[in-house]
């Protein structure tokens, strides 16, 4: 293992950290809340820490995937540790454990939380929360790569780490020209974002959070109703601009070139991403019909809710939970597809699943005809073997994972819906689930072994799984490779 | 399509049906019950019909794996639809979709029923309701092989179409001698249960019923109170003997062998098994204490529910349903986990998730070690790459028929956990599930279509999802290859 560059990379973390952290500070300041102390006092003690770790540091070393995801994982970790500190020092979220699966459900967009009463946190804590998502989103080691010098081969097992889909989407040959041109098209979006909301008569702070929340594919409210008290335009603006964050981030990148820019609407994935959310709309709206105050309205809420989901958000206008079984079921399952590779948003992904459906259609075919020899095509090309294998070998590790954390969390004793769409609501990186911990609900009342489980499946969807996975692994810690 | 194979083959299996009908005949005549007539004008019916469609087919011509799923799913449906029969048109099941689902219920060896009092039944009903299990645990077309003259390489095609398991157990060279080599194990390990359950004092009428249901790992109870009533000695006998049907049969092969009897003792899968089974009885029966009566009495009822739900029998001795969340949460990933390949139980095989948890491993270790190779190993052996393309693309075939499964069913408008564990109870061939489908639950408040959905799901369960599959394929229908 290649401690210094663990050591050094952590340190340049935390250093960041303690910039971000300067936002919420900026919010105390305006709002005169004296809460803004302790995020100071945070921001001070994570610079001097990250100071003193990458002291000496040079970014020039080669290391190897092992060390990449080990980082990687440290990193989400020390960084949700830390920006936990200032919800328990201002006494805003008394219990640790508590502040830190709130951070962590921030800084991983899951949008999760232990909160009973939302509206009872400082702006600048509810600003931190909000900031957590969109920094969270896009990843702090993408934002390292666009902006520190690189050297060596690293850079590509940092980024493929953070990552979110079954390949790495290098837009262009340069690692840190990819970052830079997603972390550009990310910053224009979320921009965008806040400008029409702000037209659309919302005021600035909730355009603020709503944005960042929205950008990350987040979640966390800001209000106790989460979404429902704000007018329906603004619902509308809210739940486009979630499905756009949802959207391959390669899509984007081909609308800015001057050649390619009908390739942008060619993306197999992103068309299939379309087709789920129409289908699921249309099924919901008319299922929830009777439930609604006439069409528009049954639209508009399913419209939002599928939005919502399908990108692992979890913004909600209204409670789902009451919905018929079939809605709620479709949820559910739009909870496990998630958005598309290369977006922030969470979940299995879209491709995932299309190549899953296809490897079963194929395994079908290959017992009608053995003799012809048909390959499973994504975006009109074969897909590679290591990209087949590194799929199904994902599904399997994500039920291994889904299967065990459910056992882990029943011990609390709550109902086998609540414990399986928690697991599914924190693993997918969506926020609410069903009954106990539906939108109107909270994971105030699992215990701290439940909360920590939930919060390494957090992680672990966040970072696609394998780097929490190593990190679990002895041989880790061994100190030689 | 080889159209005269399978006109042949369905009109073997007729006939064969024709026999087994006698079986109910006989207690017919002993219990003096006139719905007897039913059933033998049925049988009647079945050897007239098999005997012309079988007319003229000799067993010779070559035909291939499209053929041999076909007829395989084909007779599973055409002796499902004849065995149902007898129960709507003597008035005991006057609906005949509920009559199919039961029937379809009895031979795939799920024990799901829609019945509201089985004790209504007559004892004609209730012997060919348990029989079904038996005709289904080890296949008819296992029998057919057995006894009818072999031509050709077809067997095999047959065969694997109908075992259990990621490899078919080809347990002696020629595939008809394996075939009667496990119809005699199965037929000695039922007559032993019968003879103990005797000597333990069950009247022989329950004997019969009890060991046909354990045999083929299936379920139906003939009392309303499934296995309660009976004494501790009966319930730790047939315990006992679902663990035994859900061994692997390959173990009971090398027993009967001189040189390789130790060999029996070294097969991974059972290892993994009985280790799986120790595990949940241990943790059930300390989560289960404090509801008993004392110690005894939860390890007794923590093994029966245990076995039961593992080998997917389905039997209970206790409502489950009433359990802790942690206890219910185990009895259902067990209902995914099933029995041993090459045994008559269901579900996911044990083989199968060791397989999936050694490729996940495998994976972690890669992305630790990416230069040393490493490979995944089941028994000492290096795992083939079509074993393992194979079980990875059956766990996603198995994904995908089990969402929209659930989706489906979901239209009913019954909770979550009712839905999740109906599709997991039939489509894992076990038979209760949870809140309204729990052990003292029934199928009966589904709509005909939750209904024909959930019958898919359990041919789709025995018959390892492909046959089916490839049945719903339009090519297969239209004549040509």
């Amino acid at each position: 293992m290649n401690h210094s560059a663990i050591r050094g990379i952590l340190g340049v973390v935390l250093k960041f950290e303690a910039a971000f952290l300067m936002v919420p500070c900026i919010a105390a300041l305006i709002y005169g809340e004296k809460q803004g102390i302790w995020f100071f006092a945070v921001a001070v003690g994570c610079f001097i820490t990250g100071w003193l770790l990458a002291r000496g540091y040079r970014n020039d070393r080669e290391f190897f995937s092992k060390e990449g995801f080990t980082i990687v994982a440290l990193s989400w970790i020390v960084m949700s540790v830390a920006g936990a500190l200032p919800f328990t020092l201002s006494g805003e979220i008394p219990n640790y454990i508590d502040a830190l699966f709130e951070t962590v459900s921030g800084f991983t967009t899951t949008g999760a939380s232990i909160l009973l009463d939302v509206e009872a946190l400082s702006h600048t804590a509810l600003l931190w929360r909000s900031f957590t998502h969109w920094i969270g989103g896009m990843g702090v080691i993408v934002l390292v790569l666009a902006i520190l010098p690189s050297g060596g081969g690293q850079s590509m097992h940092l980024m493929r780490a953070e990552s979110p889909g079954p390949s790495v989407g290098k837009l262009v040959p340069r690692m840190k020209d990819s970052a830079k041109l997603l972390y550009m098209i990310y910053l224009i979006l979320t921009l965008t974002q806040i400008v029409i909301l702000l037209i659309a008569g919302m005021p600035l702070f909730d355009s603020l959070c709503t944005a960042f929340g929205t950008a990350g594919t987040g979640g966390f409210g800001i209000k106790n109703d989460s979404f429902a008290g704000y007018s329906a335009l603004i619902q509308v603006i809210t739940a486009v601009f979630m499905i756009l964050f949802g959207v391959n981030f390669n899509a984007y990148y081909f609308l800015t070139t001057k050649n390619n820019k009908k390739q942008a609407f060619r993306i197999e994935e992103v068309r299939w991403y379309f087709a789920i959310i129409a289908f699921a709309v249309i099924v919901i709206t008319i299922n929830i019909l009777s439930m609604c105050t006439g069409f528009w309205d049954a639209l508009n809420k399913a419209f939002f809710q599928v939005g919502s989901i399908i990108t692992t958000t979890g913004f909600a206008t209204d409670d789902f939970n009451l919905w018929p079984a079939l809605s709620k079921t479709i949820l559910v399952a739009l909870m496990f597809v998630g958005a598309c590779a290369g977006s922030t948003g969470g979940g299995i992904k879209v491709s995932r699943i299309v190549i899953m459906l296809k490897t079963v259609r194929h395994e079908v075919l290959k017992y009608i005809h053995p003799r012809s020899v048909n390959s499973v095509k994504l975006e009109g090309k074969v897909l590679d073997k290591n990209v087949m294998r590194g799929t199904t070998a994902y599904l399997l590790t994500y039920c291994a994972i889904f299967m065990a954390s459910i056992i882990l969390i029943s011990i609390d004793d709550f109902d086998f819906t609540t414990n399986f769409t928690a697991v599914a609501a924190t693993f997918n990186n969506i926020g609410p689930g069903l009954e106990v911990v539906g939108p109107t609900g909270t994971f105030h009342y699992y215990s701290w072994f439940s909360k920590i489980v939930l919060m390494f499946d957090m992680l672990a969807g966040r970072l696609e799984l394998y780097p929490m996975l190593v990190l679990l692994n002895p041989s880790i810690w061994k100190g030689k490779r």
